[in-house]
């Protein structure tokens, strides 16, 4: 798993920092990448990144603020142009649907795929064999969602020399003994899944918040996450700001995931007020909360493989 | 009047052409510039420009295809954000206003200057003392217009020395004098205007042609332009797809501008098709038919000033 920043900025693009993307790209574990917020130019950045717009395969929007959702039309355009056919699923409030439908129409855009609509879903918004995927409610000036990634635990490999060993011929017994199933060989003769495979691999939990005021669903969604990523459109010293305006600052992201027991935080959604100074600082602050942390920007890689978190930027 | 091209692809935006935009700057002679059609990221390209959001006086919008319009949004909310009072009048096809509006809507913005609206209006769209604007169907898939800017004649300047010496004072009558109005001075006298400003000056004209295939309409709207914007999105090799796809090839572009007697072309809407030999090749081909053939690159500027045309980039 891999988080790739598309988009860091706060409310309109600078040359630094575009509106709100960050892709995850999930291709070892299912071949297709999630994709959270879509500001303008999302495609646009996607052209600078490996990532193929058929691969994606869902959309989870946050809010509907312009600075989330600008980019939507064009990527879902682009997406048809270059061959995706498979479904795409979007999750998010209530009128992304309509909205989406009646741009399509309008400009005459006839999309080569079905698009699934999940809106104003809360609680579990989806499952299948490998993640659990849950929203909920943030604190912003308007619907605001927080998700919650959550991969289910995986089997262990199969140590095909010791079932080899142990009398299992090569054939269909191997791939049972994997999927953790015992068999019975013609010998009569029992082997155990969990003798010949390794000991089941705890899945990894990332966080990703949308724009907030500090709030407790933020610490209910990072809890025990590997990654959090927290907004943070203000900074300490412009704390009073902050939560009139429905966001948070860099010391509220840092105290969220120390409140939740995070492993790692990575702030995101940064004001073009912040100079290159500022953002030094802006980590600064908040790893005397919380050391773990680390700051996005546009085109920022962070990989999560094994239980271990590495910036790859 | 510099011509500042931000998009000149076709379709989908690369990492060489945005989608399509046009910014006619009119700083020396209004102090405002006018945008033809916004494709999404338009606001990223104004970025790297001098252009400030708040000076978009008027935006014409030639067809609603995706690539010429889903930029709207957004420059339309950064136009706000970046202190934009002036009233925005935005000309193009019916179900621009409705959209704009839904849109805006749905993501909560709310716009500190007022939008007038103009659509589906056909010939003299836009009318002052300085310029006239004329819009004709083009023949595309669906309704595309072109616009013919032109400037009306311009005064000549007044020639100050002269009037002084021929006893007029200095005060408001070297102003009538310059409006083109004969005074009498307290003895009597009547002091011609024509005989102290200096020749009326012609106007230029500017053709912009939204995506079309081609037809007699461009020609009429390119009727002894100083300038034709002309899309080609084709080449002579596959001129028998343009016309089923609603488009014009690069020799069609330069028929139209020879056929209507137009000083300069711009070849415009290139598809990312075409790689960089190839470049060469639509321009020595469109030459052969009208020499005076330029392409539009994004960023490319091009100046006309006292009827010359000059490629500034
Ligand atoms: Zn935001
Ligand atoms: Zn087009």
């Amino acid at each position: 798993m891999e988080l790739h920043f598309l988009g860091t900025g706060a409310g309109m693009p600078s040359k630094e920092r575009n509106t709100s993307a960050i892709a995850m790209k999930l291709l070892d574990e299912r071949g297709t990448v999630w994709l959270f917020d879509c500001g303008e130019a999302t495609q646009h950045q996607i052209l600078h990144t490996s990532i193929k717009p058929r691969k994606i395969e869902k959309i989870f929007i946050t809010h509907l603020h312009g600075d989330h959702v600008f980019g939507l039309p064009g990527l879902l355009s682009s997406r048809s142009f270059l061959g995706g056919e498979d479904t795409l699923t979007i999750y998010g409030p209530t009128g992304l649907k309509s909205w989406i439908e009646a741009t399509l129409a309008l400009t005459g855009t006839h999309l080569t795929y079905p698009i699934d609509y999940v809106e104003a879903a809360e609680g579990i918004v989806f499952e299948d064999e490998q993640f659990i995927v849950r929203a909920m409610p943030l604190a912003h000036v308007i619907t605001c969602y927080g998700y919650r990634i959550e991969q289910k635990p995986l089997l262990g490999e199969l140590l095909v020399e010791k079932a080899l060993a142990l009398g299992v011929p090569k054939g269909p017994l191997l791939g049972k003994l994997k999927q953790g199933h015992d068999v019975v060989l013609e010998t009569g003769e029992t082997i155990y899944s969990a003798n010949v495979t390794a000991p089941v691999k705890e899945g990894f939990v990332v966080t990703i918040l949308g724009d907030t005021k500090l709030c407790d669903n933020a610490v209910r969604l990072a809890e025990g996450a590997d990654v959090v990523v927290h907004e943070a459109t203000f900074d300490a010293e412009t704390a009073h700001l902050a939560a009139s305006y429905g966001h948070a600052t860099n010391v509220e992201a840092a105290t969220v995931a120390k409140e939740a027991h995070a492993k790692n935080l990575i702030l995101n959604h940064i004001s073009a007020r912040f100079l290159p100074n500022d953002i030094a600082k802006l980590l600064q602050q908040a790893r005397a909360v919380f050391p773990s942390t680390y700051i996005a920007n546009d085109y920022a890689q962070f990989e999560l493989r094994n239980q271990e978190f590495k910036h790859l930027e």
